[in-house]
């Protein structure tokens, strides 16, 4: 695995930032591509969101039960979106507000600043999305997401 | 990247194989998970779909203009989800049927049998999900999602 850029945002720290894109629709940020994979995002400006990729690069170590952001009992580290994990690759959906040569600017942020991409897939609905989902523990936690912010857990 | 486990499937070759999870319900699999990361998946019954990101391990090079598999005009790659990626990393949402030690059975599949796991997240749509998405080039072409396969231009 080897980055194909960088990720620019406002977060500096963990402690304060986001927990979910989905939280942050004003999270600016841009994506300085490397020069040399600037073909492969000609017809990307035609998509309204994009699927990141990243390294959680600041991650060090995980335990297979956690806290996660939205709970205080423990879980399973993969029935949550914690960012310390095994192979430590962080999944945002965001908004693609426009490119310019190698620079794709975006919003609805919730990487550090510096992150690592690894890959840029377009967001498609009629692929990602399923209806009916049950969601376990989050069924009556989810409901904070909106309120809730990195407070430290996973590290500084 | 280490893999957490193999993804089985009844997907031999990948001509004729699903392009898209969405698109193969019926497609079965299972998950063997490591022993040494069963821990980790305890409270991830309660979900009933869960993202997958994985190795497309047989995908070879790549190129940065590709005819994905529902257009015969090249695109720039990173707006297709074709598999043959500069990181070729995988991504799909499936349905999780069930969960026996360290065999976790799911449905919806679209990976090859022997597919090395990279991470399980919960699939939450209250994250996961955009709403209004522009779909780009993909939106005159989405409507033959459904009886497509893949025909082999990315590699047997």
């Amino acid at each position: 695995m080897t980055p194909i850029g960088i990720i620019h945002t406002d977060f500096k720290s963990k402690k304060g930032m986001p927990i979910q894109a989905k939280t942050s629709p004003d999270g600016k940020g841009r994506i300085e591509l490397l020069d040399r994979y600037v073909d492969g995002i000609s017809d990307l400006e035609g998509f309204s969101h994009i699927i990141l990729l990243y390294v959680f690069h600041l991650s060090e170590g995980y335990r297979l039960k956690v806290k996660p952001f939205l709970d205080d009992e423990k879980r399973g580290l993969f029935a949550t979106r914690a960012p310390n994990r095994p192979n430590n690759i962080g999944l945002s959906v965001v908004k693609l507000e426009g490119i310019r040569g190698n620079i794709i600017s975006i919003s609805g942020t919730d990487m550090l600043d510096g992150t690592p991409l690894l890959d840029i897939k377009p967001y498609v609905p009629q692929m990602d999305n399923r209806e009916n989902a049950r969601i376990g523990w989050l069924e009556h936690k989810i409901h904070m997401m909106e309120n809730t912010c990195n407070d430290g857990r996973f590290g500084g």
